[in-house]
């Protein structure tokens, strides 16, 4: 069996090129370029929480290190470090060489460096702390947002809850169709290129984790806002839009687990906000607007507001 | 019972000093000092291997965040913002306002801020990434040990070890004393100010968290050195002292959990070290020298040898 030390330098000990220091030593070392300010996030991910067992390994890596980098971009950082804590049952050499794989196949991608951690062994729990750098005064926070602006979202929402319903035996789909919305939930794709295009031009950023009426009513709080949002707007595959109407708002406002960006804009920018999605190769699509008011409203399709409420994800409820 | 959000909101969102922006956005914002490198470090806590069952919720606070500002002293660095990911069975009230009161009480006296970080429902499991400065090319690294440089310990060691063995029915001690183990174990005072005042000083520097023999072997590899230790030589409490010769070793060479700090210096600097303790307020004792051979040798009352092997703590063997 392998021990602690041996894990560590056969499966997490690639060189690191922009870190000062990276693994083997009390701390890594980091030196931020001059005038940035550091932006950090963490998420833990706990087995039956926030995967399910059947995850395949190289996905549940993948997926750690996502929704960090989703925090990164949600600020418009670009990423710098990360450290991993992994608790695991036991040295499983074939979990852990596909695990490192999901891992820094999107590190690599992504540019971010693995520079320090620590494992152990106990009930799988993936702990990430993500460092990513940003200019002094640029980051992209939640409370700008103002009456008149536009409100806006990434990608398309609500595959990921769509896959969970599959598992848990509410829905049915077709195996391909399955497949691609597994492929949501287990593989999301961090909008770092649209976070740094965002910069300057968005007024407030938070990534969707909780889903959409939960996120957006943290924004309303930190900007001190109202919003309204026309759920027709809201951009879903094809899969997602042929499910019963009640299934589908409960995906798209509550779903959790989205990682796009929910941003807002003033309406003179709406030409910039394209060609910022352009440039990042990522659909975006004004869904709703801020008001005054302190409520967030969900207009149905025939214009009048949706009766039911829809809460956001909370671990502890 | 209390939501994800109101717990954090309760519990852990004390107003920040020095970070741009604390916890309630995607991320945390840091500015470090001009000139300085950033020193990282990510240390998990589990349930069963970490710590017992037993503990009281203030003293894992206080522990958790130690074992991390003990990786920021092995580097000389100088403590500025840490991150929390806890996952909890159940959102107990009683539990957290004892764990946070143990957590900031030492995150004041350690001028280090929670800027972030993330709660779930899981086993207990707690895991932290701090964040210091150094300045830049000062920290004090495990690779700069040479052939006659001392070697050195602060406080005492093998008390937390003592405790553990205790807990296991090994050994046996009258209340008071084991009262004072079990706070070596559970308390662990990070040296934080020893780490910087060896900056320029110390020539290699590890905390000690798997026992001497495992962590002065990481000197050892990263510095191309040997080592000779002379056990009698050791700081160690009169309760371990009266213990005996066997159980004694073990506690001081394989003990785990000493949190103290190991290093080395040439002998020329010896008044500088005991100046540097001085000033500090920790005791600083000299244990050996490091040697050209590719051993770790130590040295018993008679001047020979050990015969026994002492292997670090692996958390998977």
């Amino acid at each position: 069996m392998l021990g602690e030390f041996e894990l560590i330098s056969k499966y997490f000990s690639r060189p690191v090129r922009r870190a000062v220091l990276g693994g083997g030593d009390d701390c890594a070392l980091l030196a931020p370029d001059p005038g940035m300010q550091l932006a950090v996030s963490t998420d833990m991910l706990v087995e039956g929480r926030h995967f399910l067992s059947t995850v395949a390994p190289d996905r549940l890596g993948h997926k750690a290190l996502a929704v960090n980098l989703s925090d990164l971009a949600a600020c418009g950082a670009e990423p710098l470090a990360f450290t991993l804590a992994l608790a695991l049952p036991r040295a499983d050499g074939g979990f852990l060489s596909a695990f490192a794989r999901g891992l820094y196949a999107l590190a690599e991608r992504a540019g971010i460096e693995l520079v320090g951690g620590d494992t152990t062994a106990g009930p799988l729990t993936v702990s990430i702390t993500a460092i990513g750098q940003v200019p002094a005064g640029q980051a992209l926070l939640r409370s700008g947002a103002r009456p008149g602006h536009d409100i806006w979202v990434s990608g398309q929402l609500g595959d990921a809850r769509l896959a969970l319903e599959v598992f848990r035996g509410r829905a049915l789909l077709p195996g391909s169709a399955f497949d691609d919305v597994r492929r949501a939930m287990e593989l999301p794709e961090p909008r770092l290129a649209l976070g740094t295009a965002l910069r300057g031009l968005a007024t407030a950023a938070i990534d969707l984790s909780d889903g959409l009426a939960g996120d957006l009513g943290h924004v309303m709080r930190a900007s001190g806002v109202g919003a309204t949002i026309e759920v027709d707007r809201l951009p879903r595959s094809t899969v997602l839009g042929l499910q019963p109407a009640d299934l589908q708002y409960e995906c798209l406002l509550a779903g959790g687990d989205d990682y796009e960006l929910l941003f807002t804009a003033p309406p003179s920018r709406r030409a910039a906000v394209e060609d910022a999605g352009r440039r990042a190769q990522v659909a975006v699509t004004r869904i709703g607007s801020v008001d005054d008011s302190d409520t967030l409203r969900f207009l149905g399709p025939d214009g009048r507001p949706l009766a039911h409420a829809f809460a956001g994800f909370d671990h502890f409820k």
